[in-house]
C-alpha cells in the first residue's frame, strides 16, 4: 500500500479519454484547437482575463514564473523549507540566471509577513547585498498547510508595500482550494498572487501543469522562455488535452477532495503524533522507528522525513480500504 | 491535406496502448520499472552500453547534451541553418550558459570535414576568441538530407583529431537510419558520435524523446541537469512507455519508412524543381507562387520556405492518397 | 618601433599624477569624491544629463551595457568582425546570460541602416527564432573607420523604428570625435546611442574606461551588475582620477589627435596598398610576405592580420620620428 | 579618524614608484615581464609551483577560482557570514552559472569540520537536492577571526575526505599570516587549499589582487573566464607591478603587521566589550548607541555593525597617534 508521493498515483481515466480523442493531425506546438482555449478556460475559472500556459513539470512552471519575476541580480523571498529551495536541483537559480533564494522561516513551511519582512529587513539596502524582487509561497505547503485567502492576501499586501513580486507554487492547489473553501480567484490573484504554478499532475493529470499568470504582461516572454527551456511542446494538444479533461466536470477539485479527505482520516487516527496540522493530503507524524518497522511490515510504504518523523501523502485515487487499513494501524500505535 | 510538420502527426495507436497499459501505481520520477529498462532497451539497439534518458522534447535534449559537452566559455561547431542555432530561442546558449554556436555551411545543411576544419583555423588559437568544444550536426538534416556512415565517421575522426566532442541531432535519426540503411551503432557511436537526440514525437511519439549517451560518463551530469531544467518529470513512466511502444516491432523503423517513401514518391513527381536530394521525410522544391496558390487551391497545405521555395513533410500517418494526389499535382506543375 | 597594439602604449604623465594627488584616505569603492564627481563631467561633455560608471576594461563597459539593454532570450546586432564577437572570450553571451549576437556586414567593419535590416528581416518573427533586442556598433570600427553624426543618426533611426536599444562600443571614441569633428553629442545620443563604452586605456589611461549611460534609467541596474561582476573597485579614486586626467585640458583629445595624424601620415605613404580608408588610428594595408619581413628586419613591430594583410596601430606616445621612419619604409615598399 | 574599512586606506608609496617605474611601452594584456613574472614570484612565495593570475578585485578573484571549482548545478559550502553570500551582490552564482551557496555556522565566521559536516549530510544525496561540490573559507574571517594551519587543515581533510574542492578567500590573508606565524605555504596548499584569493588593495595596493592557483590544472580556464568577464587588463603590467611592489621587501607583512598591531592595541582597551578575539585588523565591540555617539563626537569614525554592536577598521596607514587616541577612548567608555 503505496503512500509514498502522489507523484507515484496513477492518471485519471478522462485523462487517457482525452489524449484518445485528441489523437489526430493538428497544428503543432501550441497553435492547436486545445491549447487555444486555455487562456479561456482558466480566465473563466478564475473570473479574470489570465494568461494560462501548459508546461510538462511544476519545477519548470516554477523556475519560469520566476525567472520573469526577478532579475538575475536580485532575490526570491522562500520558506528554508520550500520545493524550490530543497527539490528542484537549483532549477531557481538556472532559469533566472543566478538570482538568490533568500530563505525565512515559520512553522509548517508557511510563511507570513511578519517571518518575510523580519527576514528582508536584515538585508542593509546597498549595491553588495543581493535585494529581493518577489516572494514565493506553497499552497498547499510542502508540510500540508494551506494558506486561505486572508493569509495570501496578507502576503500579498506586503509584496505590494515593499515592490516585489508574488508568485505561488500550486503544486498542490487544488488540495488548497478544496481544504480552504475559497475560490481560485480569491487564492490567488484578488490576494495579489502574479503568478500560479497550477499542478495537475499529482492530482490526475500525466505530464501537464499549467503556469496561469493573472499579471498577463508577462505571458510573452514566459513563452519565449518556455521555448527556450525545451518546454515547448512540439505535439502541445496532448498537454492541453489532459489538463481541460481535469477541469471538466470539477474533476481537479473531486480528485483533490478525496486525497483531503484519506489524510483527515489518518490525521484523525494519528493523533496527537501529528506535528503539523493535515489541510491537503499530506500526514506528518512522529513515530519510533521500530513503530515505522511495524508499519512497514504490515504493508505500509512511506517516507522517514527526519529523525523519528515520517510522512504519507494520499493520493487521488488511493483505494479506501487501504487508508482504513492505515488509520487502524496508526490508532494501534 | 497537411504536409505542414511531422509535428502534426497523430499518435502511433501502440503507444496510446501503452500508456494505458503503464495506468497504475508506480515509483514516481524515473525509478519506474519502465524508465529503468530504457538503459537495457538502448544498449540493445545500439550494440553497446549506452545511458538513455527520456526528455520532454528535442530541443531539452539537444541542450542538454551540449551543456554537458561544452564548458560556457567554448563553441559548439554547428550548420548555419542547424535547428540549434534557428529553431530553439537560444537553448543551447541557454543550458550551456553561455556558450557561441559557431556557424559552418555545407549543401543541404550537411557539414563536412572540410567545411568544419575551414571554420574553425580561421579562429586565432588565444584567449580573446571563443575556442571551439564540440560538434553538432543533424541526421538527417534540416533539408532532408542524410549523413551516412562514413559521412559520421569523417567527421568523427576530424573531432578526435581537434579534441572536440561530437553531437548527432537526430530529430529525424529514424528517417537516417532507414535511408542508408545502416545499424544504429555503425550511424552513431562507431563513427565517433558521443550523444545522440534521438528523436520520436515527429515519428509517432507524443512526448518523449530519448538523449542517448554513448560517453556514459556523462549520464550523471546529464541527470542532474535534466531535473535543474525541469525535464524529470515526476510520472516518467508515461515517458519510457511510449519509446518502448515505439522501439517494439520495430514500429520506429517502420513509421520513417512510410515517412521517407512518400517523400520519395513526391520527389519523383518533383523532378527537377527538387532543391535538395529527398533522403528522408521532407521535400524542399522551387514553385512560382502562383503554382504554391494552385497547389494550397486544391486542398494542400505547407510552408513557403524562402522566396520560390515551398517545403513539404511527410508524416509517418500520412494517408498513402494523399500522398498520390500530391505527387499527381506536382508532376502537373 | 611599437605598432602592435594602443594597448601598449604607455600612461600619461598627467594620469600618473592624478593617481599621486588621489592617494590619500577617501570612502571606499565608488563612494569617494573624484568618483562622485563623474556624472557631472561627463554631462558636462555631452550636455545632458547622464550617468557615468568607471570599469576597468572596455570588456566590461561593453558586456554590461549589453546586459542592460537585451534581456537573456534576444539578440544583439553587431558587425561579423566586431570586437564584442571576435575580441571579448563571450563576454557578451556571460554577461547576458546567453544572448545571441546576430552577425551583420558592412566594409571596413561598420554597419549601415540597409545592412542591419537586411539581417533582421531575415529572422521569422515567431517563438522559436532568437529575436534581436539591440545593435551594438563600435567607433572608431575594427578597421579604423569612423561613423559620423549622421551614419550614427540613420542607424539610431532604424533601431528606433525597430523597438531596438542602441549600444556604441568607443573603445576608440576620441580618435572618432577627432576625425570627424563632430560633439560628443551629436555622435551619439544625439543620434540615438543609449549606452556608449568610452575608452580611455588606449588613449593614456591605465586601468579605467566610463560606461556613459544616456539613458540613466538603466544605470542603477548597471551599477548593481558592475559589483556583481566584481568591477565596483574597493578604491575606485583611483580609477576615476584617471579618467579626470584624462578629460582635463582635452588630454582624451590631443592624444587621440597625435594619434590619428600618425596613422595619416602611414597612409598617405602606403597609397594604393591600403584596405580601409584610414579615419583614425589603425592602418590596414596589403604586403607580401617577404615585403612584412623586409619592415621587421628594419626594426618595426606590427601584426600579421589576414595572408598578405598587416595592420599598424599608432598610439597616443608613439615618438613621431618613428612614424616618419616607417612612413618611409612603406613608401618605398 | 577612519576606522571604517580598510579599502578606504592609501596606496603604499613603493606601489605609486613602481607604477610609475612601469610606465613605458610593453607588451598588452598578461604578455609583459611584470606579469609573466607573477608565477615565479608567487611560487616562491608558496615554496611550490602555482599560477599566480592578477585580477582587479578579490569579487572577482573568488567568483573566478568558485567558477573552477564548482559546476553550476552544484553548491560552495560557506559561512553564513561570509563576504561571498553577503556582499558580493551574487557574484558566486553570477560566475558559476547558477551555483548555491550552502550556508553553514560557526562563531566568528569560522567554519570548522564539525559545522560542515553537519550542514551537508544534511542534505539527502539525490538528484533534486543541489549537491556540494567545494568549501570555501575566509583567512582571517568576516570578523576578523584567524584560521591556523592546523585549521585549515582540518577542513582540507573533510574537503579531500567527502570529494569537495578547497577555495580560500584572502582578502586579509596578510594579516592571517602575520597573526598565526604560519608560512603561506602551510596556511593554505599544505593543509589542502587549492585556490587562493590573495588580496593587496585592502593591504596598501590600489587595483590588483592575485588568485593563486595551487591545482595548477584550473589556471587555463581561468586565464579564459577571467577575458570573459572583462577582468583580463589591457595593460596587465601596472597591476602585476602593484603586487611586486608589495610582495618586495615583504612589504606586504610589515603592512599587515601595522594593522594587526594597532588593531590589538584597541583591542587591549575594549576589554570584555570585545564581540570577538582580535587576530587581525578589525575589532567587533558592543557599545550603547550614547557610547557611540560620544565616539563619534571624539572624531572617530566607524560603522554601526548591528543593535549595540560597532566595527573599527585599522589599515595599514593608520597613524599610531589615531590608534592611541582610540584606545585611550575605548579604554574611558
Amino acid at each position: 500500500m503505496r503512500f509514498f508521493s502522489d507523484n507515484a498515483a496513477s492518471v485519471h481515466p478522462a485523462v487517457l479519454e482525452a489524449l484518445t480523442r485528441a489523437n489526430r493531425v493538428d497544428t503543432a506546438y501550441d497553435g492547436d484547437a486545445l491549447s487555444r482555449s486555455l487562456d479561456g478556460a482558466f480566465s473563466d475559472l478564475f473570473e479574470t482575463e489570465v494568461a494560462a500556459i501548459w508546461v510538462s513539470s511544476g519545477t519548470a512552471a516554477n523556475a519560469l514564473a520566476l525567472a520573469a519575476l526577478c532579475p538575475p541580480y536580485r532575490g526570491i523571498v522562500c520558506h528554508r523549507d520550500s520545493h524550490i529551495e530543497n527539490d528542484e536541483a537549483g532549477a531557481p537559480e538556472f532559469y533566472t540566471g543566478g538570482a538568490k533564494l533568500i530563505l525565512a522561516d515559520g512553522a509548517g513551511a508557511k510563511l507570513s509577513p511578519t517571518s518575510i519582512a523580519e527576514r528582508i529587513d536584515a538585508i542593509a539596502i546597498d549595491v553588495h547585498r543581493v535585494q529581493p524582487a518577489a516572494i514565493s509561497i506553497t499552497n498547499a505547503t510542502e508540510y500540508g498547510r494551506v494558506y486561505g485567502p486572508a493569509d495570501v492576501a496578507a502576503i500579498g499586501d506586503l509584496a505590494k508595500a515593499r515592490g516585489l513580486r508574488f508568485h505561488m507554487d500550486g503544486a498542490r492547489f487544488a488540495n488548497a482550494v478544496v481544504y480552504s473553501g475559497a475560490s481560485p480567484a480569491d487564492l490567488t490573484w484578488r490576494a495579489g498572487v502574479e503568478a500560479l504554478s497550477f499542478g495537475f499532475i499529482k492530482n490526475g493529470g500525466m505530464s501537464a501543469e499549467v503556469l496561469v499568470c493573472f499579471d498577463t504582461s508577462i505571458a510573452d516572454e514566459i513563452r519565449i522562455r518556455r521555448k527556450r527551456a525545451g518546454h515547448l511542446a512540439s505535439k502541445g494538444r496532448y498537454l492541453a488535452a489532459q489538463v481541460l479533461a481535469l477541469l471538466a466536470e470539477d474533476r481537479w477539485l473531486a480528485n483533490a477532495r478525496a486525497a483531503n479527505e484519506g489524510a483527515a482520516t489518518l490525521a484523525a487516527a494519528a493523533g496527537a503524533r501529528l506535528l503539523h496540522p493535515v489541510e491537503a493530503n499530506e500526514v506528518f507524524l512522529r513515530a519510533a522507528p521500530d513503530e515505522a518497522a511495524g508499519l512497514r511490515a504490515r504493508g505500509f510504504e512511506f517516507y522517514d522525513w527526519a529523525d523519528g518523523e515520517i510522512r504519507f501523502v494520499v493520493s487521488w485515487d488511493q483505494p479506501p480500504p487501504e487508508v482504513e487499513a492505515l488509520a487502524a494501524a496508526l490508532a494501534r500505535l
